[in-house]
């Protein structure tokens, strides 16, 4: 590609409404353009990008065996309602009639439309298992778009559906698009993981998702660096930290914390560690029935330093639905506000939940039910009776990694992909069954797999940028290599080399634009920084008289010099080196 | 491909409400599913032949310097009221609310986004011109939405859109665009004609459709033979047939023609040539002022064998936005009801128009105004005041061509690209400047220019198919060879020749499908003639034995013996020859 052919839209600034570095540089090299809240254009430096991991995904896909189809944006009311989601699903489905005033749907997933093949066309066992797949633009109405194309509103995804006769067959058929997906964010370039999901609103049991491991990704996720584990911190299981509860040796007392309100103002005052303190979190459930009854009060107790994890203290019996005590709940059960509560001496008795860690810890402090005043030397048994003991909190760095094969950590992730088991979720509300070797009808049990395709483009951003602008990985750069003549217009010399490096790097299957715009070096160096292409050809006479042609690496700090007849080939081959995976 | 691996879902039967071929051929070939009315899945052997009408497409664009990029089928209302069409365009534009109850259309064309970015991104003559174009899908809320991809509601199209300093400019643009559509259906393998359109609701001046000739087509085009002369019928010129009026040479007589409403039947009973008749249509036009009065009523008068062309009529002065009289008009103005009308002594005045050809007739026949007869022998100036004379009829087969270098001849097509001229309507009324040389503002000059991807296969189909199912062209066919084996799981020279020759036809680039199911021969052949592949091979023992393999083109009647090590390469040579253009 030349650039005189080629539209360029770089800007100096970015808009005021991109609040993360991908939103900002995506508008500023000229990616995409706002056309409505969440809604874009993407320009033809983006839609190259996209184009390239659209084709990647492709590619594994079919490796894997799925077969590409295509189903409509505009879908009708009734497979919603037959799978139960026109009612369910919030107002994200953006809902809407046609000119009969018949009700349609913008199609945020295609879970229905696909079922719906899958009953007309699949009618024995001999058809499966079949993986449909398609790369469609979607619309989800986001109450609040944002982020750019990391959370838009019209947005292109690739969504492939498995259908099985059994569950192995549905594990076999997981297990090829986890390893697919494996393979497409490292053919991306990305550093990813893959994590074990709670599963969201989709329903099915077993689910991982696939991360892009960046600082600004708004998923924590626990990963042991010394195996394979990798998980949602939500959905992570918390070991207890103290094996065994150690015997009770200081005495109870009730000591004076003025203004010590927080675990961590506790531990400064006493001079104790944090980890001897312990946080209650009260919790409430509403009791159903005829006549209006008092809720069940709960006190969860974490050790001062933990989170609770609100996801896991749903799971637990009578916990499902649970809101948060409202203050005076709390004055009327505690008989004081929020920040000195305890389970000593409550005034009306209270469901107590204890974090396995808490359950194992000896003379530790907690609040005393009166202002300004905490109780230390609490022990299980002698002060207090045994608790009700659970997993209540979140992971955090350093907790043993639940596979027992080392520690955690922590790190940051953006979601780009998704794979899940849906089991018979949709196939039995939507009568998807099929005549199994026994001769009765049977229901598929499906699989979802989601990549965002234009989501990646932002998560890839939010990776690798530094403050010139974009860092492509070599897979989905919009031009994976720049020629920048020094002086086109005035030096035969250039022209001539500048033809033939761009001529040969074609030739070698390399995607390179030479920039023939006459800018001056300043603005074109500028553009394909911000642009992130990650290789540069600088080709001037100063160079030339010595045979040399100028390389520089986006990432790298310098430029080095080429002998000018071995430019195109080395660069080339960087890239393929690179590719190669 | 191998066919295990691929779903095909072919159908005995078509569903009741596929009224055309290609409809019907395509849901039984499994190419598409409906979901809603004018709503689809593409399964995958569909999109599979839409991708490759994509993908030349796209190289033909971008041969021809157009930049692809894309725009989001969610359009914000806010820009249709800047160009006005968010009141001018009826119901087929699509318009809903999103949960902010903010209005949005889903784009049917993007006309008003591709200026909005004009105008953003645009503010120098150095940056014109530019083409802008997308691969898309669409939504038209079609009040009738029929004929499978023909009259869908959700559609691809490719839509492009040019923008110029100047007319010249302008018509330079459009000329490439030209060109490209040219070179596009050529490779499409399509018999097709570029004609000159009447302009729709779209505005601005200058347009060329591309229709595919097929039988089944809803547009009539006429076209010369001997030269490149090819429009509308609505919009070809009608030349007088004859040069010089005969001089009156018959008494004016009125004859007694009972139960002759029809010029045929007139001509019969009386023996004369259908030539020598006159159609007589009564029009009204509706005076407007703040008193009612009475309407103009219009005598038009149109050879016996002529028909009427109500766009030319409609551009007439005094009579746009004409209506058809009604009955107790043409009982108050002609002092009888249809049937017998004439010009000649009409109760109340009537205005005469006549075609050019009634204009020099001489001994012509008409109506008396009175049931049951006619008058013969009538003479423009001896009998009748000379009339208003203009062309208000249709061309027919046989009429001169408007080039002057022939005769005109009509075939039926199906439209599936269209190109336009649409000068400065959008950016002027949304304000799409750039600063010229001159430093001044001026509105860009666009063009735009669109190919009905989806549509385009129905056409092929219309053009292309016999009683067994599709003929594809080799450029677009699902699959260009399919390579049968008689009795895969029985022989193992048969599955080795089958795997060599599938093998060689891959690395020789060709598409290629190995129907590796295990069906019946009759199964296979009818599957494979149904889906339209233009080849075939078909690999058996009893070949095998002679060295022989069985070739068969989809068009040919028989099948021809290859030597087996030669059949692949044969196919191969026989596909490169049929995409050589």
């Amino acid at each position: 590609m030349k650039a005189s052919r080629f539209f360029i839209g770089t800007l100096k600034e970015a808009p005021a409404d991109a609040e993360i570095v991908s939103h900002k540089l995506m508008v500023r090299a000229g990616m995409i353009r706002r056309v409505a809240g969440g809604i874009y254009n993407y320009l033809p430096i983006g839609l190259r990008s996209i184009r390239k991991v659209e084709q990647i995904v492709r590619e594994e896909m079919n490796r894997a065996g799925a077969i590409e189809l295509l189903m409509p944006a505009v879908q009708p009311a009734e497979l919603w309602q037959e799978s139960g989601r026109w009612e369910q699903y919030g107002p994200e489905l953006l809902r809407f009639k046609d000119r009969k005033q018949s009700d349609f749907v913008m199609g945020p997933t295609h879970e229905e439309v696909v079922t719906d093949i899958a009953r007309n066309q699949i009618k024995s066992y001999r058809q499966l298992p079949v993986n449909f797949y398609q790369v469609q633009t979607k619309f989800r109405d986001e109450i609040r778009p944002r982020f750019g194309v990391m959370r838009g509103r019209e947005f292109i995804m690739k969504d492939a559906y498995s259908f099985d006769k059994d569950v192995d067959g549905l594990k076999l058929s997981y297990q090829k698009m986890y390893d697919a997906y494996v393979r497409i964010f490292t053919r991306l370039g990305l550093d990813f993981r893959a994590v074990v999901a709670d599963n969201g609103s989709i329903g099915g049991s077993g689910s991982h998702e696939f991360h892009v491991i960046a600082e600004t990704g708004e998923d924590d996720i626990a990963y042991c660096p010394s195996s394979e584990f990798a998980a949602n911190v939500e959905a992570t299981d918390a070991l207890p930290l103290i094996a065994t509860r150690g015997a009770a040796s200081e005495a109870l007392t009730k000591t004076s914390t003025p203004g010590a309100a927080k675990c961590e103002a506790v531990a400064e005052l006493l001079g104790i560690p944090l980890e001897r303190t312990i946080k209650s979190i009260v919790l409430a459930t509403d009791n159903e029935g005829a006549e209006p009854t008092e809720p069940t009060i709960w006190l969860l107790m974490l050790r001062g330093d933990h989170s609770l994890n609100e996801i896991k203290v749903g799971k637990l019996e009578g916990l499902k639905g649970f809101r948060f005590a409202t203050e005076a709940e709390i004055v009327e059960w505690f008989g004081t506000p929020p920040g000195y509560l305890g389970p000593l001496n409550t005034k009306k008795p209270v469901k107590v939940v204890a974090d396995s860690t808490v359950a194992n810890m000896s003379d530790f402090v907690v609040g005393s039910n009166e202002v300004d005043f905490h109780t230390t030397g609490v022990n299980w048994g002698r002060d207090l009776p045994e608790p009700v003991v659970a997993d209540i909190r979140n992971v955090q760095k350093g907790d043993p990694s639940p596979d027992g094969k080392g520690v955690l950590d922590i790190c940051r992730g953006i979601e780009v992909g998704h794979v899940f088991q849906l089991g018979t979720k949709y196939s039995e509300a939507m009568s998807a069954t099929y005549l199994a070797e026994n001769g009765k009808p049977a229901p598929m049990q499906m699989g979802c797999y989601g990549i965002g395709i234009t989501r990646i483009l932002g998560a890839a951003i939010e990776q690798n940028f530094d403050d010139k602008g974009i860092i492509w990985p070599e897979s989905i750069a919009p031009f994976q290599v720049v020629v920048c003549p020094m002086g086109l217009d005035r030096s035969e010399l250039v022209r001539e080399h500048a033809e033939r490096v761009y001529n040969e790097l074609v030739a070698a299957g390399v995607d390179v634009i030479l920039d023939d715009r006459g800018e001056r070096p300043g603005v074109m160096f500028a553009d394909w920084e911000l642009i992130g292409v990650p290789h540069r050809l600088v080709i001037g006479d100063r160079g030339l008289k010595d045979g040399k042609i100028e390389y520089q690496g986006r990432r790298d700090t310098e430029a080095t010099l080429l002998p000018a007849e071995e430019a195109a080939q080395t660069v080339a081959q960087k890239i393929a080196a690179a590719l190669a995976v």
